[in-house]
């Protein structure tokens, strides 16, 4: 099992999902949700997606049992990197080869579309019926508006608007990480195990594997940043090569937290190691 | 009972439920849990939650029963009004006598502002404990979720952006007040009912009941502003006195749906019959 096969098997899992859940774009407002799929069809790897799947297997559930959460973390995410890219935050014209949203269907419908895509990430967990519990249900949306919220992803977003290229404390920067990035990974696994029946204790070792793989992703992605300027990266403070070797002893020690969830939970390992070879 | 003490003896329960779920704004990143608060405190008369007091109230719940969806509904107005004030949209400078969130803290503040605060009104939902049953939890939101997405209220908005002046069809501008703003008002009523036990009969009620009432809620809305100029309002089609005896009209469709609620359902009453004087 490597990751470059998981993922190949598991896509048509989340791209049926996302398709039924998507309103279609002749679907009025059209404006509207064409955009609201413009970045998602054809979307990246669905890397957070496919943790959420490999989440479920570590506890012995199939990757069905996590679809939910599986589609609602890559409409959070896709709602992100269309806010992100607007004039006034980051003020990127193109992503993944192509318009960005808001030079494709104007400001407006941009803010627009990122919006509706936060409410049906909601939409989609409230409705899962696939024999979930509803108390664990529950637990998965408390999980998800947290991470997705002011003290995590949103309030990691305003840090970053005010970071200052001087302020090289790792410490400091580690933190902005695990709460832009690193907080929304480790929920889509958590997440994904939750929906599986996880026990409690389980979540809590592979919610910390999640926030130390989603910090050593950040650092890998700043590291294939050709353009570091003035971003709030690792390798700003410690070198392209102290930053290569945190994220492998991050790794490393996530690795660690999840020992003895044994060979059911290859598929997330090979995606974390995937993951900072960054060819995901 | 007149809508005016009703919303006096309430106000002091949603104010500290408000109070508690925003973040202090000495919380960092400080910038943004103070745009947050920013239009949040002082509110407006809080409509949307006294509906869902009265909803609980009107299924012979308490007040108390409705608090989460209250305060998450009041979260979901106040996001789409920063979203709506930023230059790409209303473009708006003052809101309530004060600077709008945008001007106060800028523009990116303002969209992460109301960005974290949809997720809060999410994350309170689920967070709620007040011995609700998770099934019904999950329901109201579902609801929520709906109301506010691009079927709903975002699209509702999106349909405003590309308004034509000329376009007059009054059943078309109904369509779009039923969305932009009606939708989450009947959820405010319909959730906070639920919350409160109601069964789906005395649900569907209400949710008539909320529907009229908020579509002739923006009916007067809009009759209250004096530049009305392009927006889509049914005065433009109907003219002042046909937009209010539309209005009117839809009020009492609406209190005959409720009619068989008896005592119970007087704050609801109220509030409506309020809500179109304008005095909210």
């Amino acid at each position: 099992m490597d990751a470059h096969s998981y993922i190949e098997e598991q896509t048509p899992l989340i791209e049926g999902r996302l398709e039924a859940a998507l309103p279609p774009a002749d679907e009025e407002p059209g404006e509207l949700h064409a955009a609201m799929r413009h970045l998602l069809f054809p979307g990246g790897k669905r890397f957070r997606p496919m943790l959420a799947f490999a989440g479920a297997e570590a506890v012995g559930g199939s990757p069905e049992r996590a679809l939910p959460i599986a589609a609602a973390v890559e409409l959070i995410h896709a709602y992100t990197l269309i806010h992100d890219d607007l004039p006034c935050m980051d003020d990127d014209d193109e992503r993944r080869g192509r318009p960005t949203v808001h030079v494709a269907y104007g400001e407006a419908i941009a803010v627009l579309a990122g919006d509706a895509l936060q409410s049906l990430a909601f939409e989609i967990l409230a409705s899962c019926d696939e024999g979930h519990e509803a108390v664990s249900v529950a637990s998965v949306i408390r999980d998800l508006a947290l991470a997705a919220g002011s003290r995590r992803l949103v309030g990691g977003q305003a840090d970053d608007l005010v970071y200052d290229p001087k302020d090289v404390d790792p410490v400091r920067i580690e933190s902005v990480h695990a709460r832009k990035t690193a907080a929304l990974i480790a929920t889509s696994i958590a997440g994904g195990a939750r929906l599986a029946g996880a026990s409690e204790a389980e979540l809590e070792r592979l919610e910390s594997f999640g926030l130390e793989v989603g910090i050593a992703f950040q650092i890998a992605d700043d590291l294939l940043d050709e353009d570091e300027n003035d971003e709030c990266s690792l390798a700003r403070a410690l070198g392209r090569e102290g930053a290569e070797s945190r994220a492998q002893e991050l790794l490393e020690s996530a690795l660690a937290r999840i020992e003895g969830f044994g060979e059911r939970a290859e598929p997330l390992r090979e995606l974390a190691r995937f993951a900072l070879q960054r060819k995901v």
